[in-house]
């Protein structure tokens, strides 16, 4: 499957995708983007094919900024919603390449493309489109006539113990995860396919992230706003069996459109800092069942502690590829510290055994619930990439 | 004046400063500072000098990541205030070296460190100081005895044509400027200088920025959010000539306790992006002055566009050393496109005769007033730069 991507991308990158490249590929100062594929630095430069057998943006390497957006569709027609992926997947896919979504240059209209990213390159940049469980409806609220395609494993989330779920922040009929390694070419992707879909469909919420969950065996592990490690019991990108063993979606739980697919999990997450920062370090490290400054298990391990409850083996075996992100927002009301938090994403075959279960066992119960406020919270289908000249929700609205 | 602080510098980094570095230096995973210093990448390794005649951050290369924050005291004791500035200048000197401010090993305390920024280096961070009007009080409230103290400079700004400023995101009795190449270095610095501060001052309003204005001429012209390149005529920092004449304050207008400091003006601005993006090019050109593609000065210049009203020719030939960063926070209301601003930051040796004129010339008059909204104002007196052993406010409170 990777290497089908490969393929894809080698072939987008030679032919200009079908001719959809072409757009900005005239304007002064738009990036190159076959020209800065290969001399591209991680910090700026680097290129993630958009097409393939997956999407992009899930077994990637975490990149350094996240913005993460869901939308709810303003309009009913599903012919609307095609031309939204159809759009979206267009402009993703030249983004991706460092490319304008079109041209700048035409005095008596609006550019086409905002600018802000000109001359920063791809940065590594992916966006991954998902499906709410809205946007199938049921039965009298079934706008797109997709009620029936529904995928088992898109449940609405239950609530969990200590849950402090607010709706303006949870939920939403579509979802955007835009990451790239430059914070302004992430902000430029969610603005133009934001504005891509003005009178289809509109933001529910938007969040913005730093300081990536680890999951590749070459990325050095980082702190989260705790100051812990994160990320050293992920699932790596690498490990391609176990990719298709708790990743991938695939039939009979899935349907068929679903092939290929995952299913996201997103968790906005408030770190109660004033809180965590006069805990003394044994209960910091009790809580988490780590060392804080070594990052090793501790021995014995505290049996309530974050990393034992959540363990594959509490779990019957079961494991989620994370790729969250850290976010800071201004000030803590009323502990008057910095607003901090994790923007907890995990990518999954089926959350009915994976997420859910496992949230299930910790909420309220592992020493680190104490610290941390769920305040956000939705579930996403993610289908599977596309090839060029489709788009990607083909498999469900082609 | 450069050079100082390089003597400065160097000397701290060899001698620990002061004896005052030990305390993180014997941790495993602190950053040791002097052998980064000199290998450290533009990404996260470089250094800048904490101590010197000058406080760093002010003719500092612009970073690409922003934490501003301002506090309000909540001790009206002078002692206490000058205890928090020696607590601020030794844990922002420890910092600047991607140092630890404190061990992190005794079990039975709260972590003296974070952790966040452990293994991050000190990815050029720098801690600016600054004191607020409020600080300085009046008859009645003088708090701390330092009314007489007041520089003449730093008066209380007066309302421009258009504002829309917010009390709970304007002013301050100090101001903290903390600028990084890592985000995560400038979350951990300005979380720990808040930390620091409890009992004694509490942060008023807090904002993370990326997407800085150039002023070096070492670096590329990023640019802002609505597309266009940022700081093209700003003073740049190697120009020392101009820096002498616009940045430095001196005697007589400035206090002595001021020779070499700064002033600097911080206003939030928000930017109207859903009008901005459905305005033409023609227009988004006139109301900035220049193309959006190459950059350059329209010919002729349309006379109420920013850059010619904000020009040094039509403002007595004043400048400012602006170094401000975009800033995007979430799903603005009621347009529902992405929040996105500017946190103007300027400094200078006198707002009277520099950013308030330039000011009240281009508010409300020229044509991009029509698409900004400043809703946080805040100015503050930046002292001079501080030696080992000493701390920056000495001048005023030693």
């Amino acid at each position: 499957m990777r290497s089908t991507r490969r393929v894809f991308l080698r072939s987008a990158a030679l032919t200009g995708v079908g001719g959809a490249i072409g757009a900005g590929a005239a304007l002064p100062g738009a990036a190159a983007a076959p020209a800065s594929a290969g001399s591209g630095s991680a910090a700026s430069g680097g290129l993630v094919p958009f097409y393939g057998t997956h999407q992009a943006g899930i077994v990637t390497p975490t990149q350094n900024y996240l913005q993460f957006a869901a939308l709810d569709m303003v309009s009913d027609s599903a012919a609307d919603l095609r031309r939204l992926l159809r759009a979206w997947t267009h402009a993703a896919a030249l983004m991706s390449l460092g490319r304008l979504i079109g041209p700048v240059r035409a005095a008596s209209r609006p550019p086409a493309d905002t600018g802000e990213a000109l001359g920063l390159g791809p940065a590594e940049l992916t966006v991954t489109f998902g499906f709410g469980p809205s946007l199938f409806g049921a039965k009298n609220t079934d706008r797109f006539g997709l009620a029936g395609h529904r995928p088992a494993p898109l449940v609405d989330l239950p609530e969990f113990l200590g849950d402090a779920i607010e709706p303006a922040i949870s939920n939403g009929d579509l979802g955007l995860q835009v990451c790239a390694n430059d914070p302004q070419v992430a902000f430029h992707a969610v603005h133009e396919l934001i504005r891509l879909a003005i009178g289809t469909a509109q933001p529910r919420w938007l969040l913005a992230g730093f300081g990536r969950t680890a999951n590749s065996r070459h990325q050095a592990l980082p702190r989260n706003l705790m100051g812990f490690q994160d990320g050293t019991a992920n699932i790596k990108v690498e490990d391609t069996a176990a990719l298709d063993r708790f990743v991938w979606a695939s039939e009979p739980a899935s349907p068929a459109w679903m092939r290929g697919g995952s299913y996201l999990v997103a968790r906005r997450i408030e770190i109660a800092l004033a809180l965590w920062d006069s805990t003394d370090l044994d209960g910091q490290q009790d809580a988490i069942g780590r060392q804080k400054l070594a990052g090793i298990r501790l021995r014995p391990m505290p049996p309530t502690s974050h990393i034992v409850l959540a363990s594959p083996e509490r779990n019957g075996g079961e494991q989620i590829l994370r790729r969250g992100y850290s976010f800071a927002d201004g000030i803590a009301v009323p502990s008057r510290v910095p607003a901090a938090g994790l923007m907890f994403l995990c990518y999954q075959r089926d959350p009915r055994r994976q997420f859910i279960p496992i949230q299930r066992r910790i909420a309220g119960r592992d020493a680190l619930s104490l610290y941390l406020r769920h305040v956000g919270s939705a579930i996403f289908a993610c289908p599977p990439g596309a090839g060029p000249g489709g788009f990607v929700g083909e498999s469900l609205l082609g």
